[in-house]
Order: structure tokens, then C-alpha cells, then sequence
């Protein structure tokens, strides 16, 4: 039995950017040699999150725009007025989308559907190098 | 260590069709003789999503109703626009809900509440045979 | 390979008490002596959810009125009028979070981000002793 972790990273520029990461995380299975098993995709940080999607530039487009509608940026956050932070709402798109996921793997791929893409969303306030785990486990 | 995913398919409704899949997650347990360890659905595809609710038809209808509320099908979505599809809001529940879940196994048995079951929610626009996968890993 | 679960509670108030439980996690990984692998944070029950966020009072306070705004307790809700519950928005809050949560184990260290704590919310509409389960696994 194989466990493995593998850090990397993505320059992001924020504002629920939306990063395709799934050929990382096949990656991380070929290289880790894993036949069957699962693995979990993890981001570090709580204004992130990771969820599966078709990765099609018009829905990216459209999920941005839920996000921002149900999370609006200008309603009153505490954490602006006492912490003097100024993304409340990322942290809440970040915790309501969540930041893992777990794929079986079978044969050495991940069991994704066709139009089903792993992805890393952004919600943060500005552009930086966002670190994120890929976790695999197997035989 | 056992490591063991198995596929299944339900014909689902779509349009927030709520399916208990808690029983064949029993089953796998059941079936790869897991005593201890952990049990992952995943639903394959990214119009359907999977997660825990009490499984009694009311809460069901309330779930859908929510669903269509937070994400109403009578906005507008790129992805109907430039892509030609009509199912934008389908893949934002989806990525919303996540499509994954993992349940601690002990004993041989899923350590889920009494009212607390597990649901494939299939949002797309039309019927269709869902496939999802379970994977349990332990000894 | 090691394979075990924790069984913990914690005494809720319910109304979507957000309680940080990063150190039980980080317990349950020393217990088991787990160098490198995964946890998992899983609820029992339908009405609390578990997920990441930097665990401040005031994002709390943000957390809890982003939770009230999405899932209003005002609504109609079927599973109130037919099954004569009074938490319908408890189950739907519960459900969209969703139950469950997977972090990476490396050097014995979960590797959350330095403001991102695992936190259970309890979005039930009463206090109660609230059981969850921390799963570990790897070597």
C-alpha cells in the first residue's frame, strides 16, 4: 500500500479564479504509481476551495458569477470592521464550497467524467502563489 | 489493506432528482469485507453532486426547492449563450454541493446517524443512467 | 499502514455553533502514529456539517448570517408542515456544507494553512452533545 502526498502551487490572481489542476492531480497517481486507490485534493488556506466542474470558459464564467452573487461583496462583514481584513466573503465562498475532494482511481486514472475537471477557485482579494496538496493512496 | 472501488448506475430523473445510495454503500463495505477503515461516493459527471440528508420525502422537496432557488434556471448563463447548452445551473449546484463524501467504516458499518442518509442528487435537465462509484478502503 | 477511528462529541448550541475542532484532529493523528496519510472529519447526523475556516469570532459571526441569509428559517418548508419538524433550514444548511472533509497527513502534521481551522457547525435549532468521528490512515 502507497500514501503519498505532493505539494504544489499556482500563481492565481484572486477574485475566484478558477484553475484547472486535474492534469497535477494525474500526475501525481502516474508518479506515485498507484493503480487503485483514491485520491484527495486539498487546498491550504481558508479564502480557496476545490470542486469538480466542465472546465468550459463560459460556465468558469457563470460559477464566478454565482459565487458573487451569493456571496455579494458588498454587504457588512464583521471580519472587515473588527479585523480590518477585507475579504469576508472569500472565506465564506471558500467554506462553503469546501477545500477537498476524493476520486476513486482505477487502472491508474482518476474516475472522472469527460467534462468533469478538478478545479482550484480563488476567492481571495488579490493575486498570489497558492499552495495545494495532492494526496494518493493505493496499491 | 484492502482497497476496492466499485461502479454502480441508477436511471435518474434529473431535474434534482434525490436517490438514496446508502445502501449500496453498505453493500461495498459488505462485499470487499471492510471492517475498519473509510468509504468514499463519488459521482462521476458534473451535473449531479452527492451528499447526507434525512431521507423523507418532505426534506427532499424542500432540498430541490432550495436548490432551485439558490441557483434559478431563469437567469442568465454563459454557458447556454456560447456553449448551447441548457443546463448552466445544473453544473453550478453540482460544484456547489461537490461531488464527493467520506464515511468512516467501523465495525463493518457505516458510521452514518440514524437520519442521515446518503443521496446522489442528479441535477441535470434530463433523465439519464447516472454512474457513480464507491470506493472503501481499509482491512 | 494504519487504519483507525476516533469517536469525539462536543456539547453544541445549535443555530449554526461553529466550534473549532483542529486539535482533536491533530490528536487523533498523534494517537495513531500516523507519520504521512490522510484525515478525515465526518458528523453523524443531518443537521451539522464540517468544513475549513480561519477560525476568528467576527468570520464566525459572518459565517452564521451568510448561513441565515442563504437558508432562511422564514421560508415554508414541507418537512415542517408534514413530518412536524422545526428544522427544515437545519437539514439544508447541513447538506450544502456537507459532512465531511479530507486533509493530508505529512510528518505527522496536518497540513492545514496557518488561519485555516477544521470546524464542525451545528445548524440544528437546539442544544445538544453533538458526536463526529475523525478517521486516520497511513503509515
Amino acid at each position: 500500500m502507497i500514501t503519498q502526498t505532493f505539494t504544489e502551487s499556482h500563481r492565481t490572481q484572486g477574485r475566484n479564479d478558477c484553475v484547472d489542476i486535474t492534469g497535477m492531480v494525474q500526475q501525481a497517481v502516474g508518479r506515485a504509481k498507484i493503480r487503485n486507490g483514491i485520491g484527495t485534493a486539498f487546498v491550504t488556506g481558508s479564502t480557496a476551495s476545490v470542486t469538480t466542474i466542465e472546465y468550459e470558459p463560459e460556465l468558469v464564467r457563470d460559477l464566478k458569477e454565482a459565487v458573487r452573487r451569493l456571496f455579494p461583496e458588498g454587504l457588512r462583514y464583521a471580519h472587515h470592521e473588527k479585523a480590518g481584513d477585507d475579504n469576508g466573503f472569500s472565506h465564506l465562498r471558500a467554506s462553503f464550497i469546501g477545500p477537498s475532494l476524493s476520486i476513486p482511481i482505477v487502472d491508474g486514472h482518476l474516475q472522472l467524467g469527460t467534462w468533469q475537471q478538478v478545479v482550484l477557485i480563488d476567492s481571495d482579494t488579490h493575486p498570489r502563489t497558492r499552495a495545494y496538496l495532492i494526496h494518493v493512496m493505493g496499491e
